[in-house]
């Protein structure tokens, strides 16, 4: 179904001269080729640009320097090498392509480059990540809808799923500032919540969660006042990372009428550092379908495109760490699959009223759960609005997050005929 | 009352050697001295900042290339001389009263400076100017009472303000892309509106009008994690320009819930090129009081300085050009001090929960309507939801704006004691 979108960079059977690369279980084979941004550590120098293969990053500043890249890539390079992933952005689709093809023959085994890339290569573990771009925008999507069904229970018990919630992909804008990159650390935040007898209280917030979350970058964009057609939109995002829309629910419920969540939000946003990129996704592209009786997507949200491949099967999972935990252990798993609406239209839509995307702006997918209780993405649902306690393998219980907490996100997909590719982990703690 | 924020850059008396800066109905006498972005019409150049006085600018790359500046403000200069005004906000309060205290010296009449200075005078009619800084975080406040509560009355008839609105500063992140100066020109947005028999539509608004705002530079803002108090808070903010927060009403009505204000807002947004620095406000300072019998603030947002003079005493007034008029009209006036909440509540709020306020953020005030309806800030409060026409001075009607609309937002601040000084204009035009 998908067969338009993929080409031999994607041939399962392709093998990299970088050994870790060929490893089974590796969240970065050579069909991957993720980009991030990174410094050495213990180096006091500027971000560059990588791209992860195996247990290793092909460091861009040193590669691009190395003879043997073709005439056409060897411009793209240039602002890779020096430190700019928002130029490979800008130049939209058939750029993506190109350089993932040369970054491709470069890699795989036989490859004449070998000799000159080997020098290229930083160990992973010798890598500090950063925030991969310059974000000028984030905006979180409210797509799956099994979490706005448990969610709405909660805040409005009558009414949980809104009139427009099958018309409009529901989305709100976010903070750009906190957005951290995985292993951030923040403070508990401090807050209003409702109080007794009408005043509110002020203090450390008690009902701190986790929403997992696909991070949609965006590519070439559109100019303002140009609303993009789902064609455009279809090329028009770059790549997707993991992100953690840490949320504090006592804030939440306080603040969030009639303008939406603010400060229940705005504290940290994790997202993981590897871009995977729409081309490394395309083996994993599913048809995308309503469930019977549901309207019609309206027509500027609609293609035959999107209906044969506009979801994308990608499993999606959960870990908490405690303190007391010698590992860490699995709280949910789901499926990118349940997404309601699919990144097109969130493009689509976010662009209709002429508001302008830019290379390297963010888009949240909202909260991704699936229909079954252990697919959900935040403890909110998996404790029933806190209620219902879960019990660790550590014998802990929790309602909500407790200081020292960490939350891994991870995510893979599988199909057959392809490669698995992963996205790493998107990891954060809570500190006191 | 605000004797201590005054000095010798308040006198009244204080004459420059441009002569246009001592009319008296000027925007920009020696007293303002504002910050702008800037290139000269015709040129293809990097943005420069510039100093408003009078009817022309001083560019401070020409300007910080002569002699005669005391040594300790060159080095404040030399960061503007390259266009970068996020440099001097982040340099915070001391830092800015020195350069103020500079420009003053330089700018009046009898400087040793004038020769040298003269050659730095670009006249404003052949200046074109651009969004004065970087911005990373767009935030929006609802300070206006008097909105919050008439628009609450057109959304929820039963419950115009909310519970929390006397308690938590609302806002919400808005769209920085979209951000534009005066001059901005903008299609009028198209969108999903509530329709008939569930199903919406989809189309060109139909209630598209402005807002009427103050916007906030933050200055040296806070590490993240690390909240502002409201003395730091006090400092914490850079200068003011008007901003129009151009909205769809139709498509806020059907898009709000439950996450707030999106692509009702994301197409445009338009503010005034100079920023009025808080220095040049502070002789327009006044007491922040409440109405007898609503609470006080939290602690976390209560202080003395806040009570003495945390309110801004500033006339703001929207003007309407359509098509068949040959001058604008006024439409409302009203008064910056009606807002319910101040700037360093908002900043203090802001920072509560640890989220990082950076050097350029923007935050709206909300739209600022005062008690009466002549006060009102937007079409919406103006015509009663649309529902009662306005006629103007062409025998012309309005509900809402109409194509080839122009709004022109303006403020200014007169005291006993302190010369006048102005915002100039915020204007922007909705093109079919």
């Amino acid at each position: 179904m998908t067969d338009r979108l993929l080409d031999a960079t994607h041939d399962p059977a392709l093998q990299s001269w970088v050994p870790s690369a060929n490893e089974p279980g590796t969240d970065f084979p050579i069909q991957n080729l993720p980009y991030g941004a990174f410094r050495r550590v213990g180096r006091d120098e500027p971000l560059r640009i990588g791209v992860a293969i195996g247990d290793q990053v092909l460091d861009l500043k040193l590669a691009a320097a190395q003879a043997g890249w073709p005439a056409d890539v060897q411009p793209l390079l240039a602002p890779l090498a020096a430190g700019d992933l928002n130029a490979l952005m800008a130049q939209g689709a058939p750029a993506r392509r190109q350089l993932r093809a040369a970054l491709s023959q470069a890699l795989r085994a036989g490859s004449p480059q070998q000799a000159a890339l080997a020098g290229a290569l930083v160990p992973q573990s010798e890598a500090a990540m950063a925030v991969p771009c310059r974000i000028g925008d984030y905006t979180d999507f409210y797509t799956g809808i099994h979490h706005a069904t448990a969610v709405g229970k909660l805040f409005r018990p009558d009414n949980p799923l809104l009139p427009n919630y099958k018309w409009v992909p529901i989305g709100y804008h976010g903070r750009v500032s906190s957005i951290g990159v995985s292993g951030q650390r923040f403070r508990r935040p401090t807050g209003q919540t409702a109080g007794p007898e009408g005043t509110p209280l002020f203090g450390p917030v008690k009902r701190l969660d986790y929403e997992l979350e696909l991070g949609v970058f965006v590519g070439a964009g559109n100019a303002q006042g140009e609303p993009m057609t789902m064609a455009q939109a279809e090329d028009e995002w770059f790549g997707m990372v993991l992100l953690n829309d840490w949320s504090a629910r006592d804030l939440q419920a306080w603040e969030y009428q009639p303008l939406g969540p603010f400060l229940s939000k705005s504290f940290a946003t994790t997202i993981s550092p590897w871009i995977v990129t729409q081309e490394a996704l395309a083996p994993f592209r599913r048809p995308f379908t309503r469930p019977e009786g549901d309207p019609a997507p309206l027509p500027y949200l609609d293609s035959a495109t999107n209906s044969e491949r506009g979801a994308l099967g990608l499993t999606i999972e959960v870990w908490l760490q405690t303190p007391a935990m010698a590992q860490p252990e699995r709280l949910s798993c789901g499926n990118a699959a349940d997404a309601y609406w699919t990144v097109a239209q969130m493009l689509t839509h976010h662009s209709s009223n002429g508001c302008n995307l830019q290379p390297g702006d963010l888009l949240g997918s909202g909260t991704l759960s699936g229909p079954n209780p252990d697919q959900a993405g935040s403890l909110l649902e998996l404790t029933q609005g806190g209620k219902q306690a879960i019990t660790l393998s550590s014998g802990e219980t929790r309602t909500f997050l407790q200081d020292g907490d960490t939350v891994i996100l991870k995510a893979y997909a599988e199909a057959p005929g392809a490669r698995r590719v992963g996205f790493g982990e998107c990891r954060g703690t809570v500190l006191g």
